[in-house]
């Protein structure tokens, strides 16, 4: 996890033969042909923009059948597999399989988008924000942006989104359709799916079965899709040109180095803090007993993940060679524009206002973390009765002055999430609303005003105790009924958790406004600035830094060297019985040590291919050059944990489970020949 | 806790007027003088001295009689008040107190130390290592101390420790008595002494009642002291003279910019993320019951306190005009050192040396933390069993080729700490164990050879519950026999634990090795060299980083400015109770709701001072030109936490109880007579 990684190719440098998380419609075809003799062209690239979806929760999937089948990983679908679960049912650990159509249940949350185009938007928003600064450009770009969605958003089947690219240096409407009808499918038994667990998560060699099957629903029926990708009846061998479409959620590749060092210095370590905490009582909270074991495990499994992601991102940031070459970039860039009178006055001083602005927001971020960013409290139920009391309050607002995210375009998607009929786990509640509330204390400090006025006389935890126990808003009706009646009844609302939503929320709008209008306004003026200064120094050639859109990578199946060995590129079935210990997270359910006789000990289990991928490509097919599936991207090595910042081809590796045991595991472990057949017969 | 701190007072700038953690045969008795119009004398110091005394588990204290008692603060005997507990006897949460002499109990682990001489060894240092680097500079240094502590330790009752100051400019050999029959007289319960708890911790304005008074034993009796501080009967009033003896546990106000931000970006971020975790875990296991709040409450209390003081060390060191004025210093220092040819020559690259040593550092951090400092094995129990292995190990080597903790100096103290009969409670042990074993398997990696022929086909759980249920090292009678068996005895055992240090003390033992011979000995050896062109560069008036050794600091009752409001220097009784909420950590008990009518609501609580103080000097009294008690040191503010790099005298203040305060509570609250009466007969 301290391996020093050689910093080959930057952001100012030439990209790297497989670098680029590329928008489609900007896919360099033409290099790829250069380097592997095949030019994906345009029709090939609409077939994948149709047949590639995003999960809205913050994962990458494809469909792969025309009847709706959408292929992704299990921890994407993890939070569906655990809502459908029970006390009697626990499908986390048993695994689930709909033998018939009828038997496919619904997820409570997921939701299914499929991009269907995009148009360019800068012009309509720098004509809005022309000559404005901090809050007028804020209220300004705001105002446009939800103009320009609720425009497109013509139904609750659509969602729009205007998507800054390149820091501002572009901004695109995206337009996708929308599938809140996602049913559950297949979903291996959790231990084989994250075999290894924390221990081997972000490493290769690898073992993992980390797939599931969902399908969307139109009517109540299969939806019909045009667009689905095949399934390779050979999949992909050493050195095999393979591409992966699909959502990466966010790299800082174009950012400056003010930025990186604040990350370095502020954002990352205030995150790795806090969820180490959270990490070390929940793994404590789940020895309570079997359900707080179970209804912990899905949130234990995300906090780790992140810790470990974000630690590895910390280690990447103090590599004093990688920085010096951020430094060195940077001002190459600077000199750049100095050169140029009229570049230089676009530009003025942008780069030390966007230094200025994070030195402010040092002082500001504790509070911002806290009392608007949910650290303060950790808790479904006050999620909901925020999003209730701000839902209410906003309504009453023209659209273009509302919070974004509670504009007449997005409302779909808060009802999705807010009326979804989730179970809560109730101690788990406590556990964390009180963990939270106890951060929130020593963190502002006892003393602190809106501290006193929320804890009162009680402690972090009785407070937690009675609010958990106290509201109504675990009944999904109760919810429908508070969301339905809109401010008269959230204002009549008695209900504690919605008091105390209504408590917080004006020192969390107010230090969220002063974040907006001196921060991020300043952030984004300024990154505008300095991404059209870059276009012009550099023109075109270059893609923007991930945004949870839709891009696409090429690479190929390679190995590597680590530590003076090499890694070769596919691991094999036999590898993970003899990592079996009998011991979570190295045990196996039954299902796979009975079927141990019956599966090729030589079959390629996961595969490493050079793909620039990051968080959020999760569940991302991997492609062959006829777009047919060959592995099921579910990571990256260590060394991609730098890929938030640069891309070294050379160590960083996107790791999937090959499509030959995806298909073994389906037939030979499960039995779900359902399945299986349906992916096999999808030929066009 | 992010307030910006101002550099008002760095290593090369003239000492701010109370800056100084001093050796007493170098106090700045003139400086006092011309500020304060009283110059210590001889007389006054070595009395001072010899009052003073030295908890070994890293506190300060002092004598209050003729009759050895001595008072400290509760947090520093909150480890024999909490062994000296059991499920019926809850002395943490009830407090504790001996109505008679025969009702003293003695507490398990501590011991008590008075410095009773210093002599100054440099020379046999110097001449012993002299033209020496890696491996053979360590084992000449380590050789030639061992010699010297040997020499010096002529009986059980006598420890000496040759102690660097000024990394390496000096070596000091420091003579103690020991007392290892410790008794306990008194303590608070725990909820008045840490009122607040971890939301007050390192705040003022404060309330707490952080007292404990223990005695020292002479052959079953109360041992008769020569020296002891007198009670004040009037107390100090706002900008009174006040001086702190004590033992500072350590600063790095004369590091290198290298070394400090070696310590920002990974010494403390490490730290930082391993207790973070520890401390959820600790926070939800003290749910399962009162017997586990019992017994986890004292590491909890540690862990968050070191989490807190960690956090505030980083957050000045993250204060980029604390870091570019130690920058410009040490540039300063080196021109001078250029300026100088003999100088200049004399240094040669030791700047570089130390960076290139803390480059290597960093790969080697995560093994040695893990293997050699206890982060992989969390365990009172494996701390027994290594001390068991390695002292059998050693015990058959010359004496100056040991360990130096095992040599023969060393011994009587091992086996205090080994011997004592502190209870073990097998829960949190599991519980701990079990963390730090996952911690190891999870930053080493599952594939690390170490790990896997330690963990084996074992979940880090199931084999902390195994060694800690099949161990019989939970009884000192048992760890008696293999210690007084030798090596022998230890080699034959089949105990697990035993048989667990075995197996990690090869890899344990390399990667000291590697440590001590690569880095630990440039890093010492060029800290001399730069300390010596210190000394000449800027001649005596200095004072050395802090050791935990006797210094003693001068300071004034003041209040300060913070957040544009003024802090006033004393709290009053009233204060106590108006934060009284019933619930911890603000829940008082019930004695001190009794007393409340009777105490006067104006007294002097606690009271905030110039002093310059560090962790270590809890337990230190505050004394005035006199010599008599006016306080009792237990903390300092949040501006204090940058005490480690910087000394600020406008807001760093340290935190005392009061002494009307303590006495009031001795004799309203507990009417506690028997102490009362015996600290205020005790003129001399």
């Amino acid at each position: 996890m301290i391996a020093l990684i050689p910093v080959l190719a930057l952001l100012t440098g030439p990209a790297g033969a497989e670098e680029g998380m590329w928008t489609l419609d900007a896919f360099p075809s033409a290099k790829v042909a250069e380097i592997y003799g095949f030019a994906p062209d345009a029709r090939w690239l609409e077939h994948v923009r149709l047949s590639s979806v995003r999960l809205a929760g913050g994962c990458s999937g494809s469909f792969v059948s025309p009847d709706g089948l959408v292929m992704t990983n299990h921890h994407c679908a993890h939070g569906c597999v655990e809502q459908l679960s029970d006390p009697d049912h626990d499908y986390v650990s048993q695994g689930f399989y709909a033998r018939t159509l009828a038997e496919e249940r619904r997820c409570p949350v997921m939701e299914v988008n499929v991009l269907v185009g995009t148009s360019d938007v800068t012009g309509r928003i720098a004509a809005a924000t022309r000559d404005l600064t901090g809050e007028a450009y804020t209220a300004a770009r705001k105002a446009e942006t939800a103009r320009i969605e609720k425009a497109c958003a013509t139904s609750d089947d659509v969602r729009c989104d205007v998507v800054s690219l390149y820091h501002g240096g572009r901004y695109v409407l995206y337009r996708y359709r929308r599938h809140q009808d996602v049913r559950l499918v297949f979903a291996p038994e959790f231990a084989v799916a994250f075999f290894g667990g924390d221990p081997y998560n972000f490493t290769f060699p690898r073992y993992d079965y980390d797939v599931s099957f969902v399908r969307v629903y139109h009517r109540g029926k299969p939806a019909r899709v045009k667009h689905w990708f095949e399934w390779s009846e050979t999949g992909a061998k050493e050195g095999d040109l393979t591409f992966v479409p699909g959502h990466p959620g966010r790299t800082s590749r174009l950012q400056t180095v003010a930025r990186l060092e604040y990350e370095r210095d502020f954002a990352l370590p205030d995150r790795l803090l806090y969820s180490a905490e959270l990490r070390g009582l929940l793994r404590e909270f789940m020895n309570r007993g079997p359900e707080a074991e179970r209804t912990a495990t899905g949130l234990f499994f995300g906090v780790e993940n992140g810790y470990k992601a974000r630690r590895g991102r910390l280690e990447a940031l103090q590599d004093p060679r990688m920085m010096a070459e951020k430094i060195r970039e940077e001002e190459e860039f600077r000199a750049a524009v100095d050169a140029d009178p009229v570049l230089r006055a676009e530009v003025g001083d942008a780069w030390s206002a966007i230094a200025d602005a994070l030195v402010e927001l040092r002082t500001l971020r504790t509070r911002l973390g806290f009392l608007e960013q949910g650290r303060g409290f950790l808790s479904d139920l006050f999620d909901h009765a925020r999003t209730l009391v701000r839902a209410a309050e906003e309504a009453g607002k023209s659209d273009d002055e509302r919070l974004p995210e509670f504009t007449d375009a997005r409302r779909p998607a808060v009802a999705q999430s807010l009326l979804a009929p989730a179970p809560v786990h109730e101690d788990l509640e406590i556990a964390i609303l009180g963990f939270s509330l106890t951060k929130l204390r020593e963190t502002l400090g006892a003393e602190d005003p809106i501290v006193k006025r929320i804890l009162g006389d009680k402690s972090p935890d009785e407070l937690a105790t009675g609010l958990v126990k106290g509201t109504k808003l675990a009944d999904p009706d109760v919810r429908r009924t508070l969301w339905e009646g809109g401010k008269a009844a959230v204002d009549a609302s008695d209900d504690p958790m919605i008091q105390l939503a209504r408590e917080v929320d004006p020192d969390a709008r107010a230090i969220r406004k002063t974040y907006e209008d001196r921060i991020e306004s300043t952030l984004d003026r300024n990154g505008e600035i300095l991404a059209r200064a870059w276009f012009s120094t550099r023109g075109a050639g270059s893609y923007p830094d991930a945004t949870f859109t839709l891009r696409l990578s090429y690479g190929a199946v390679e190995g590597y060297q680590e530590a003076g060995r090499r890694v070769e590129p596919f691991t094999r079935m036999s590898g993970l019985f003899e990592r079996h210990t009998g011991r979570p997270p190295f045990a196996l359910p039954q299902r796979w040590l009975d079927a141990r006789d019956r599966l090729p000990p030589d079959l390629p289990m996961n595969l490493a291919t050079t793909n620039d991928i990051i968080g959020g490509n999760s569940g991302s097919p991997v492609l062959d050059r006829d777009a047919r599936i060959v592995g099921l991207v579910f990571d990256g090595n260590l060394q991609s944990l730098g890929g938030d910042y640069w891309f070294d081809p050379s160590v960083n590796r996107t790791v999937s489970v090959d499509a030959r045991t995806l298909l073994a595991g389906l037939e030979i472990v499960y039995g779900a020949d359902r399945v299986a057949r349906e992916i096999q017969r999808a030929r066009r």
